[in-house]
């Protein structure tokens, strides 16, 4: 496995495999969970050559959230990649990616500012930012994006279709802890407690779905129920529980077609995001 | 030469050349002048294949500015381009550009809140997304721009330093009418007296020019100068007269390296714009 720190080292060695057959891309920060193994085996899979991008992007943070705290452990991580099958790794420093005088930005307007966009300004603002960088440097055929983060996955798909850009973009269903927790590199800093407390989030979206496959079909009452059932433990604090309109995230009055089911909330100093989607045609042919 | 109208026709195009050499791309709003053709011979030079855009950017036009109206000429520039030896021109209609519900964007910033920036907001913007798309939808190895756009070029070598993309830019010196009037599909615009008085923006920058060769470095001087100049021509409103360290068009306080003069005025229902680039190291060798 190539492992590159520059951004001309990548792009030689993407250049000598390029004949080969499709390039793949998964974009991580690293600190891998089953979750991110999941994208590299559906790599795997699909491309001749697989490449996997570790940064912690420093524009995708807030002044006041956890960059300089996010987990990092690269030598875990290139093993579990080496053993995933991966090609090549490309693991920039802050400097390569953002030199000096760095000015340029990706916006994607309206989708951005919901959801998590709402409580973390700029945040897609860094998404969209490094993945065009990414898509630049590496110049894959597919890229990987697993479906936990939602709306980043949304923002990147219009991204791409609106800016033209010749990758196509594959989304992976979310993995989880056997309890039902998304996995998150961010589940690191839940004490034993908080762990357990942490469920709530994906028993919420649970609840959701059965009482969507009863026949309810409100989203206001639908959300009501997850606030109040995420209220119920002490050691969660709600940020959002809401339902969109896929693809576009537009607001919805009556549940139908394919539809995002969303929650984000505090938990001790993890923020932890989690969500469904449902087909409502698919459900009605049940 | 090959004309196509669509995303998927121009992509077609650019795929079955692509092993036969280096693609060029000149992306243009059309109605040719010299400028124009004098970008296509360049690229023909250093090209296997040629590829011109021509299309009227709506989004780079402000609400007041002149979209509908902007000169247009599609078989005088279809003509033109075979003349010039061009392989394909991309005539893309808006709705195929810009699709109901076109959300993204991008912003070079700093480069941008300046010269034209500042009586054109979102005007850059406009600019450096348009030519993400292009890049991205044609993939040139090489793509031209004129140095009449000075800031214009700076934004997108900017953009595409900062966003990897794999192109590279060349500028191409501004073409003057014989009486120095640089050359502008806007020109056009211009009634026989206001075409007249607008050679006064090529001779205020000749009078810095010969300023500068006589030693004056004081870029204040030098503005008041060209403001004095303009002013004198009724026909002329001025809108900036500037003087700019290039590459990053910081403020500077005594000409030294690279220097940008550039020179922005209404003439009747035209907006002209004109610059020129000094090295002061190359002067004073002389």
């Amino acid at each position: 496995m190539k492992i590159c720190q520059t951004i001309a080292s990548i792009r030689d060695f993407v250049r000598s495999v390029r004949n080969k057959g499709p390039v793949g891309l998964v974009p991580t920060m690293g600190y891998f969970h089953e979750g991110h193994l999941a994208l590299m085996r559906r790599a795997r899979q699909e491309c001749t050559t697989v490449v996997v991008s570790i940064f912690v992007n420093p524009i995708q943070f807030g002044p006041s959230e956890d960059y300089e705290t996010y987990p990092r452990n690269t030598e875990r991580d290139l093993h579990l990649a080496r053993e995933a099958g991966v090609d090549a790794v490309f693991i920039p420093g802050a400097a390569e990616m953002y030199p000096e005088g760095y000015a340029t930005y990706v916006d994607v307007e309206r989708l951005t500012d919901k959801l998590c966009g709402r409580s973390r300004p700029g945040h897609f603002r860094g998404v969209a930012t490094v993945v065009t960088k990414l898509f630049n440097i590496v110049n894959p055929d597919i890229a990987y994006f697993g479906e936990k983060d939602a709306q980043q996955l949304q923002v990147i798909r219009k991204m791409v279709r609106d800016l033209n850009m010749p990758v196509k973009v594959v989304g992976i269903p979310t993995v989880r802890e056997p309890d039902g927790l998304a996995m998150s590199s961010r589940n690191t800093y839940l004490s034993p407690g908080e762990r357990r407390a942490a469920t709530v989030l994906y028993r919420a979206l649970q609840q959701v779905c059965r009482a969507v496959a009863k026949g309810e079909r409100d989203p206001v009452y639908l959300q009501q129920m997850m606030k109040e059932i995420i209220n119920q433990e002490p050691l969660v604090q709600l940020e959002y529980a809401e339902i969109y309109q896929l693809p576009d995230l537009e607001p919805l009055s009556v549940l139908k077609g394919d539809v995002l089911v969303a929650v984000a909330a505090r938990c001790g100093r993890a923020r932890l995001i989690d969500n469904v989607r449902l087909n409502m045609e698919s459900l009605g042919e049940k």
